[in-house]
Parts: C-alpha cells; sequence; structure tokens
C-alpha cells in the first residue's frame, strides 16, 4: 500500500531534508509559567479528560444497566468501544491546537520523552488530566447514583481468568498502539511531505484507540491512559480497583516509553544518525 | 498528541496575528431581508432538519418494531447513535455552504452569542428548524401509522428512574460538547495555521453527536436539539412528552452559551485580550 | 455549525463568481462513441457494480445464515448497512477519476438531469450497472448455493404492513438524500470555495447510502440503486421481487429528479438567475 | 456521482498529461541492500503486523469467550470486521512513509507485478510479514492461554457447508476489492488531479478490509493476508488449518495479479496505449 513514490526509492537518506526538527524542548522552561497560553492549556486538558470520562463512562454503565437481554439493549462492547475511539478523535481535534491535545498522561509521557514538551508542562498536564477524570466520573455517578457502583463505575480492574502479567502485557502493548500512531501523527518529516496530514492526525489516534478497546476488553476493561482508570478508581473507590491501580499506570507509561523509543531511534533512526554509520554508504 | 509543534512552545500572546477575526455580526441586518440568500439558507435548514429527522426517527421507530429478539433484529442503539450522529455528518456537509449547516436552535443560539450570526438570521433558522422537524415526524408518522405512537414516535422524554436535574444537566453537558466542537471546528485562528481543517469540520462534528447519543439515549433519548424534541412532541402529541419538553429547550439553550463563553473568553481569552493583563508578561 | 465565514455574511449574489460552471453536457455526442475512455468509463462501472452487489448481498445472506441466535451471530442490520454504505465510499473513491463514479442508474439519471453527463453516457452507464449487477448476485448464489434462495436473495420487496405508497415514498425520499448529497459534493461552486472538499466527496456519499439503509431496511430493504434491484430481482427471480420491482425504478428515479431540481433550481437559483428578478436588490 | 468535472468530459487521451509515471522498480537492486532505509522498512512491516495479528486475533478470541449469550457479550462480527478494517487503516496510515505500508505479502505481490517494488524488497517484506505475523499470534496465545485452542485461535478455516472452489473465489475475488483499491489510491495519475488524496488512502484501503471481512468472515473467515493466515496457522497448529492453508497463499495472489491487471491494462490501458490503436481517434 505504497503511500507515496518516495517510499519505494527512497532519497539519499539524511541529506537535503526538506523538513525541520524542532529543537528538543528544554526540560525546565520556567517562562512558561508566565505566560496565558501555558494556564490556557491547562484548562483546555481538564475539560478534555472531563468530557472525556463523562461521555464513556456514561456509556459503559448505561449500557449494563439496560437489562433486558432479549431485546439485545444497550450498545454493547463495541458501542462502549466507539464512545473511547470517538471522543478521543473529537477531543484531540478540538484541543490540539490548545494545549497539543493529549488527554492521557502516557501520551504526556511519551511526548516528554520524545523532548517535545518540558518536564514542568508534562506535570501540569498530568494533574490537570488526573484531576479532570476524577470530575468527569463525579458527574456519572452523580447522574447515574443508582447504578453507577452496582454496574462497577467504568474502572479499570483485571478479569477473572487473568494475571497481572497478561494485565500488564496487554496494557503495555496497547499503549505502544496508541503512543506509535501519535509519534507518527505528528512527525515533522510526515508534515513536510505532504503538509495536510496534520488535518487527518486526530482520526487515525481516535481509530488507535478504538482498537486497542476492542481487543482488550474483555482482559483488563482497557485502561491505556493512567487518568481515566485513576479518575474511576477515585469515585469507585473499592479495593479491586485500587489493587490492579498499579498496572494501569505502569503499563502505559512502559508502553509509552518503547514507542517513543522505536519512533526516535528505529524509524528516526537517531541512534544512527548520531553514529553515522550508514551515512557513508549512502 | 500534540498536533503541531506550535503548541508547544507558543508563539508571544496575541501579536503578529496571521488569522483574521471576522467583525462580529449584527444585531439587526434589515438587508438581509432583501436577498435571495437568506431564504436560500432558511429553505436549506428547513429541508435539513426535515430530512434529520426523519431518517433518525424512522431508524428509532424501526428498531423497536422488529420485534424477534431471539435473532438479534434492528440496529441496536447503536445503530440509532449513528443515525443522528451521521445525518449530522451529511447534512453539515451539504448545507455549510448555503447556512451554514446549523440544523439545531441550539448551535444557532450558541453562533448568535458568538455574534457569528444576527438576530434576525437566528430567528428565522430555528422558526425554519421547527417546521422542517415536525414535517420530518409527520413523513414518519404516515409512513409507520401503525407503529409510530405504540413505540414512543421517537419523542425525548425523561426515562423512568431519572430525575429532572439529572436531565437537564446531561442536555447541558451533551450540547457542550456539540457546540464546543462546533466552535472549535469553525475558528478562524484554526483556519489561518493549517486551511484544510474546516473540510474536515462536518466529521467531528456528527461524531460529536454520535458520541453523546451513544451516552445519554438511556437518560433522555438525547435532545441536544430543540427542533427535534419540539418536532417530535408536536407529532407524538402526548402529555409525557409535554412536560418534559422544557428541559430540550432550557438544556440545550444553557449547554450552549457555556460552550459560547468557554470558547470565546477561555480558549480566545477575549476577556484577558480585552484586560491587556497578560499581554506585558509575553 | 457555519462552515465558513463566507456562508453567514453572503456576498453580493452572483457576482465576481469565483468558480466556474462547466457548460451542460450535449445531449447526444457520438464523439464520444470513438474514445477509449468512455469504454474504460463502462468497464469500470460493470466491475464496480458487480462488487457491490458481491459484498453486499453476500453479507445479507450470511447474517441471514447465522441461525445460532444465542450467540447473537451474524453483523446484524448494522453491519448489513455498512456494507453498502462503506462499499459506496470505496467504489466512489477508486472510480471517480475513470467514470464518474455512479454505480447507481438513479445517480446517472440526476447527473444527466443536471446535463452533467449526455443521454449516451447516461444509458451506457445504466446498461453497464444491471450487467453488473447481475453478475454480482449471480457470484453470490455461485457461492451460496444452500443458504440463497431461502434466505430472500438480498432481494428488495415491500415488507408486510407496508402498502405501495409507503414504499415509494420511502424509496423517493432515500434516493433524495442520496443524489442530494452527490450534487453538494461535486458542485463547482464548493469547489472553487475550497478545493480540498472533492477529495471527501466519497465519503459523506457512502455515509448518505448508510443512514438511509439504517431507516428503510424494515420497509423496503432499501434500494436506492434500481441496478441493485434489478439485478437481485433477476437472479432470485420470484413473483414478489418482480412485482414490486417498479417500485424500485420510479421512487429512485423521482427521487433523483427532485433532488436535481432541488439543487438546480432552488440551492443553485439557476431559475431565479434566469429572470434576474432578485439581482437589481443586491 | 462525478467527482470532478473532468471526468465526464474526458480530455484527448494520453496527450498534455500532467502527471508523472515513475520508472518501472527494477526486479534486482541490490544497492537497497547497502540502505538503512531498507532494513527500517522490514523492522516497520514486522512490527506493523504483529500488531496485525495481535490486536485482531485477541478481538476475534475475546469476542468467542465472553460466553453470556443473553447479555449479547461481545463485540460480534461487525466488532471483528472493524478491528481487522481500522488496523489496516492505522498501520497503513503510520507505515506509510517508512515501507509504503503494505503490511500483507498479496500487496506486495500486486506492487511486485506492477513494477513498484523490487523483487528483492517484496522477498523480504513477505518474509518480515509471515514472522511479524507468527509473533502476533504467539502473543495472543500467551496472554488468552485459556481459550486461545478452544476458540479456534483465530486460524482461517473452510466454513462447513462450503466447499474449495467457493473458498478460493471468495478469496479471489476479496483481495482483487483490496489490491484494486490500494491501486486505486496510489495511482500517480490521481495524485497529479487533486495532490491531497494520499492524505485519504489509508481511510478506503481500511473500508476495503473492512467490507470484505463482512462479506466472507461466514465463508473463509476472510484471509485476503497470508501473512495473517500463515502466522494464526503456525501458532493454532491444527491440521484442518494447514490443509485449507493453501487457499489462503493461491487466492490472495491470484486476486491480486488480477487487480494488478485490471489497473495496469484496463485503468491505465498500459495495453492499448502501447498498441496507438485508440490515439489516432482521439
Amino acid at each position: 500500500m505504497a503511500k507515496d513514490v518516495e517510499s519505494d526509492h527512497p532519497p539519499p537518506a539524511f541529506s537535503a531534508k526538506d523538513y525541520h526538527d524542532p529543537p528538543p524542548a528544554p526540560l525546565f522552561d520556567l517562562d512558561e509559567l508566565t505566560k496565558w497560553s501555558f494556564y490556557r492549556a491547562l484548562i483546555a486538558e481538564f475539560i478534555a479528560t472531563l468530557l472525556f470520562l463523562y461521555i464513556t463512562v456514561l456509556t459503559v454503565i448505561g449500557y449494563k444497566s439496560q437489562t433486558d437481554p432479549a431485546a439485545c439493549g444497550g450498545v454493547g462492547v463495541l458501542g462502549i468501544a466507539w464512545a473511547f475511539g470517538g471522543m478521543i478523535f473529537i477531543l484531540v481535534y478540538c484541543t490540539a491546537g490548545i494545549s497539543g491535545g493529549h488527554i492521557n498522561p502516557a501520551v504526556t509521557f511519551g511526548l516528554f520523552l520524545g523532548r517535545k514538551v518540558s518536564l514542568i508542562r508534562a506535570v501540569g498536564y498530568m494533574a490537570a488530566q488526573c484531576l479532570g477524570a476524577i470530575c468527569g466520573c463525579g458527574l456519572v455517578k452523580a447522574f447515574q447514583k443508582s447504578y453507577y457502583t452496582r454496574y462497577g463505575g467504568g474502572a479499570n480492574e483485571l478479569a477473572a481468568g487473568y494475571n497481572k502479567g497478561t494485565g500488564l502485557g496487554a496494557e503495555i502493548i496497547g499503549t505502544f498502539v496508541l503512543v506509535y500512531t501519535v509519534f507518527s501523527a505528528t512527525d515533522p518529516k510526515r508534515s513536510a511531505r505532504d503538509s495536510h496530514v496534520p488535518v487527518l492526525a486526530p482520526l487515525p489516534i481516535g481509530f488507535a484507540v478504538f482498537m486497542v478497546h476492542l481487543a482488550t476488553i474483555p482482559i483488563t476493561g482497557t485502561g491505556i491512559n493512567p487518568a481515566r482508570s485513576f479518575g474511576a478508581a477515585v469515585i469507585y473507590n473499592k479495593d479491586k480497583a485500587w489493587d490492579d491501580q498499579w498496572i494501569f499506570w505502569v503499563g502505559p507509561f512502559i508502553g509509552a516509553a518503547i514507542a517513543a523509543f522505536y519512533h526516535q531511534f528505529v524509524l528516526r533512526a537517531a541512534a544512527i544518525k548520531a553514529l553515522g554509520s550508514f551515512r557513508s554508504n549512502a
């Protein structure tokens, strides 16, 4: 499915680049703290994560509360997967220009490792995302008093019959799929080649979330977003959700780190560029 | 999910703008009344809302009338959510160039508050939308005589077990998601940065409608569009639908107002720009 | 959902056009018959309609043949609607540059009324489409010998409990939605305003087909494409399918004619432009 | 559904071309073996096929293991079809710029026949794809020990009641739909006419896979990708899967060859251009 001719006849490596790699983001950029755009981005991440949890957990609870099995009531697991993927699509679309549209601490962590955001911004985003997730789940609990606790509160827990290693593995690979898509969609090399791809970026990112939910809802309920798992656990607040909570932080962060490494050092060949080893062959 | 580099290293605030904010629409623009394009826009809104209600309510009734539960007949709640979201996608796509593609009094109200349309146009649109919705539901009743009333006529009502506050809250937040997406998709700042986004605008707007339906069909049947709720109530014409009708006007209008406020005063920072407070720090 | 600012502040009507209306296609253009591109277009329409019927009718039969209701086997009515809409999306995408991507005699008829194609081309396309549809259904019958006839052969028939007027009305409005979307997507005025919309055109056209199927499968099985109804009837060849066949030709052709009229005379205001009545007010 | 005016009034054939056909790829290009970009492409194909099988087979197994039929648990056949189509969408999107995004030996074979890739690259890609598919299925088996073998391991097998000819036919036509879409999406003639289509290319390609799965899951489980069938057979390792394995290599390769022939010799008219027969009439 050769997307363009360039990829079949690769140009001489690393020469005559038509794209521009932005300089790595500084680790500490205190200057950010004086700008309105920084606080606006925190607000946007907070609101976006709130809306994400509100819509998706409401869908989960509403699906389970429709107890008329004969009519196949409810939207099904497929509808739940659409809710997660579709919300990421529209929220990334809406907030990309304000905050970069992370809505997920694992994505923020991956982009921090790729030196796309500063440490201050990364920490601020993660705090805003967790706070937003708690508020979103709180809204669902307020709206669905009678069903919220009975139907598990949308919390991520390891399903019966799966051990912790499997859950951790599922979270690692799932987050890898998501963050790999994010890096691919926002690669400046891609933008240079056809400047219209960023426009489409929210769609494959949303689909990546949709796909991972189809595959791993039966195993962990699908986290791949520590803020989503944390917010649901805070509001649901049962032992099982807290016991498994570490899986939904460690797994996504490892997956995001592998994706950042894969993109920067294998696909973009940062390591090899540094060594200059293949260049002489080109 | 940093969409572009700009968002991570924000430019100095409010200077060297590469975009152009159109002047606010006048409140009264009597000149509009002399132009064919104004009446053409009313016709387009009328036809679009008619088609919207025709397809979606027919889907709802058809789904409920397939009474063979063993075969999982019907398209399910997921199919109904697709019908609403998908119709908004194609109708916004088709009418955007003629009338702006509102198809929803709450959207018209939000864009009026954001000074994107004049008062005369806003009132005309809302009337055309309500009339179109009534005709669309009337067509469904004519086609589905035997099932229409038995299956609730597609009217929005508060489901058993939810109080009015919950219904109102669900409508407010649902409409916020929709109108926030509309403002994000049509922001001239976004257009300046990459001029191709408006092309995609109908897709996230349609998805926003799809998402909100997935989440709130079990609570209110999902209004977030006063014309849709009003048209169905007129044709169905039962007490319960009229008793709850105010929720489907007050909720969406409050949600649209909050979205307009959030976009104009927080994300676009209109208030702060006026005060000039942060500018000196930039 | 104002797509761009232009639509809210319409420019003076009919002046300083930045777009170019192509001249109407000639009724008879014998010169076409000497060109390879004409025959290539016929082949493309034949193959596309064949693939369209093959995939969609196979989905219908496969869905019905999965007789394990407890497992909710099969893709459901929602899956069938996706099959029809999704195939139109990819086939219009693939053949748009070769034949215009009609794949439907009603679309060809609408574009002929709008003077977009010559009479010779219109007749040739319709013949190729009907032939392709017969071959596509024949393949399904060859592959699904045991189930094809038992499960209705994918033929369009009026469902029990609906009279012929309802079926005709459903076909008229359904085809109107489709052909209205086709005209909107291919309007040269739209292309001039933002030249990237044609790229997206196959997506809303596919969604229009998807939506109409969601709404009217319970009534007529959804035709809105005479070649699809004719091909299935030829291979299935039962009285009921032939008795109702006229509905699936008359309905779509009326719907396409109304859509062509609506687009050309209301939205594009061809009549008023001719009379010049509003121009003096502008 | 005329996509642009050009297609209705075809320009004089074969003259004043505004596009550029790249020269055919050499059969043997040993120079490729010295470039990092070649090995990077192999890694990208390996990882993409691994992720493809991991997500899709996990979805298949998870769907079947949800044994609560009353609740319509699981994502259904529709969800499985989405998993296959959606993964191809995001993986083609992510790897198009690195390897061309084949992820399928049949696609690689088709593009090799169309002289888009060299023989060395084609063989390398196929090996990487098969290896990735085995690893992806292995991961699923490791994660789903208790269910993997019981639920068929996601292997492609001919369903009961269908003979080998039907299965082969279904694979041939299904792969034809996919590879025809790939050729249409990557045609340089299309790119020249509107340079934005390549951006959209992954979406119709993903939808083509989605459609074929809707139609042929009941017959063969849908292969149309020899690496997918081979990887699942290696890990599942039962007689039936190996007995039918040849269908899932011969079928897709024949289908890809027909698509390459159809695109190059009918739609692009390579044969006729060579003969010059119609040119004099133009």
